[in-house]
């Protein structure tokens, strides 16, 4: 626990810990959430979020635990140049205590739901810090394949391309993913719910589609996209398992 | 074990077991691997085959095991139709030997490297299956997460597309899931390394593309696609990760 920088720099970790459902981490996560005297996640103000939630039976009493809270921007339109700002300097500052404790020599674990490198919250830690310290990344159960688990076919099966495509993508590049694409997922749907499922009946592929919310979670919802509540939540998928053809058979 | 046909049927389970370090593998899945009476996984002859390796801590000894050989079809060209028929003989033949336990009441665990409804070989089973008997899907940690972790960038962030491609697609759907394509994995490279190459040299994207075979074993290999040797494995990897720009910034 030395603060001389000679000391041997600790590691940063980017902690998979899968979809939700706390038996769905890794045993690998489960050791280095124990064994790292650090453990930090970004989280909302007044919640500890999913990934803390799904780790807490590795922690031991005497880590220290760095929530990373994220400022209140509600004054502020969402994705407008002063609320960019205003999150890249929390996320600077947050990499700046992560930074303290690594140049001490300590290990950090970062909590990332899902998997850490993809769309995972660790990259903003990641790419500020990866070319002042040792880095490792443990893979994770993503929430596709706990989406596509609870589905009554496989979700890509011989020949099949897969396509993962971000809700928040405008009309035209929405648009262009979904285009010739075979098994395909859309993450986070949230507000872009209805443009997605007009989008999807536009290119006839609605009725192949199914909504599938908190993925694993004890309060999973799963059922055909026709009938997905008017509201869905951010952290919500639609899923559409491939039709596993083969390539010289099509 | 009774063979009472009146007896509450077994569940059928397929679990992933994650990409190949015996440590990826999830708190369930090792939980089940230990808890069901019978445990399948589908193999070559002569070789137990990585699920069934990476699963080996977690078997009991008074399990039954059941290895579902692949036939040696050597003699017949690969994708012919009388290759195609020994292939699905052997599928039905497997999917009986499995629900002879089924029926009898006793759960079955099918080993699945990586995720079983991502190009997973439980596929197989599941098809034959599902509308028989009870069936649950564990996800599991699929090969292309665990080789984009050991990359220098996060495979997906902000608005990314991933495409996932089978490098056995022919030459024009090949370069129609990679026109436009934003991140990418190609899996099953093999013996299509040296087209796929040319087709990344000519897309202009064979600099960002990585190279990484048997991904977290312990003989795994990373490397600029540039350096990759001029042999791969069937199960090879070739990895182009996102440009991580916001949709609105491009």
């Amino acid at each position: 626990m030395s603060n001389d920088p000679s000391a041997r720099p600790g590691t940063l970790y980017g902690i998979g810990t899968g979809p939700g459902d706390p038996e769905l981490i890794t045993l690998k996560a489960a050791r280095l959430i124990g064994e790292c005297p650090v453990v930090a996640h970004f989280c909302r103000r007044g919640g500890a979020g999913q990934a803390r939630r799904i780790s807490e039976a590795h922690l031991k009493a005497d880590q220290e635990e760095l929530p990373l809270v994220y400022p209140i921007t509600t004054e502020l339109p969402h994705g407008s140049p002063e609320y960019r700002e205003r999150i890249e300097a929390f996320f600077d500052e947050s990499a700046e205590r992560l930074a303290e404790h690594l140049a001490a020599g300590r290990d950090v674990a970062v909590l990332n739901e899902g998997d850490p490198f993809f769309y995972g919250s660790f990259m903003h830690a990641y790419l500020r810090l990866k070319d002042r310290f040792p880095t490792e990344v443990v893979p994770g159960v993503p929430s596709p394949l706990a989406a596509a688990a609870q589905l009554p076919k496989p979700l890509t099966m011989r020949d099949d391309v897969l396509t993962v495509i971000p809700g928040t993508l405008p009309e035209a590049e929405l648009r262009a993913a979904l285009s010739g694409a075979d098994a395909v997922v859309i993450m986070k749907v949230g507000s872009h719910r209805d443009r997605i499922v007009a989008l999807l009946e536009e290119l006839g592929r609605s009725e192949e589609a199914w909504y599938v919310a908190k993925a694993s979670m004890a309060d999973e919802a799963v059922m055909p996209l026709a009938e997905a509540p008017a509201k869905a939540p951010y952290f919500s998928l639609i899923v559409l398992p491939g039709r596993g053809v083969r390539a010289d058979e099509r």
